[in-house]
């Protein structure tokens, strides 16, 4: 079975193609995939990487763009979403505690549905809240464990390795040392290490 | 036949792929394929989008990138090309010039084949007459028609048009008034020209 790391950010745009159709994609090609959160702001800001912001025309792109592969891959969507989220820390905060707890995941696409589907921005507490609801949790407990300053440190540290890993943008994957970089790299990255390159 | 507008400057690391494949593919797609050069720079300067500049990673990242899916289309490439080039505005108004002669496509892929096999950076004047001398013209006067008031305005009146079709980067390819961004994208143009959707 072939695997490799996901690295994704709440608040990623292109992420939500990856979320939403990850699970079926690994059934379908017998491989496993480790969902893996960090804080991609704080990568971009030390970067200078700056996708969208100021660049009207780049993001209707981005937007029509996804509405164009959502459909390919027959995923629903109400475009645009509500872009960019206010907190991207603390949601990520939260699926990083929901990985350690096997919740993560479920999390993670709840959230997303909630986000590109009714419109409700993913990192408000609202959204948070919700989404926790819907995956069994208590919100009220989970934001408390997620804003305490061991999940700060915790998120701090899966950044700090994707950054070492190469890692710059979100969603990523990362084979062995190699980083395919967007939800369209997907296949690249199982080619990658079901034979060590791109087919 | 299915047909679309493929929109490129030189200097752009990523229309390398599509310069390289683009014949190939036609053939075995049974796609016609209008090559249109402008100047991505002047529109990226005005959209603020700066995609490498003071962006180590992000640059490392690109080349590898480009490598991996070289790779994949049995391309050849001695990485990473001299870039940025110094003079984009020239190469294209010889492009220019060249397609409404019958000589730029294959003037883009000599340059093209310099700057990313031999290392020759594609704005330069030795990088332009190598590639005239290639494609049996006359560098001294292509270099002088190419460099004249009337060409430079014809450079300008392209641009114009591909930010009016809503393109923001290059390659970029058009069918009817969809814009797809990026080498990766070529198939997604094909299925959007044959069935007015991405498969």
């Amino acid at each position: 079975m072939a695997e490799f790391d996901f690295w994704y950010s709440i608040g990623s745009t292109y992420s939500f193609l990856t979320i939403s159709r990850l699970d079926e994609w690994c059934a379908e090609n017998n491989a496993s995939v480790n969902w893996r959160p960090f804080n991609v702001r704080t990568v971009m800001t030390v970067q200078q990487n700056v996708p969208f912001a100021g660049k009207p025309v780049k993001s209707a792109y981005m937007w029509r763009d996804i509405e164009r592969r959502a459909a390919k891959y027959h995923i629903h969507a109400s475009l645009p979403a509500p872009y960019p989220i206010s907190d991207l820390q603390l949601a990520n905060q939260v699926a990083l505690l929901g990985m350690s707890e096997g919740w993560g995941k479920s999390f993670t696409q709840t959230l997303y549905r909630l986000w590109f589907e009714d419109g409700v921005e993913a990192g408000s507490e609202a959204a948070l809240t919700e989404a926790l609801h819907r995956t069994q949790q208590d919100p009220r407990l989970v934001l408390a464990r997620a804003r305490a300053a061991d999940m700060e440190q915790a998120l701090v540290e899966q950044t700090e390795t994707a950054v070492k890993l190469g890692v710059f943008g979100a969603p990523s994957f990362v084979v062995q040392n190699e980083v395919f970089w967007g939800d369209d790299r997907l296949d690249d990255a199982l080619s990658w290490a079901r034979v060590g390159h791109v087919m």
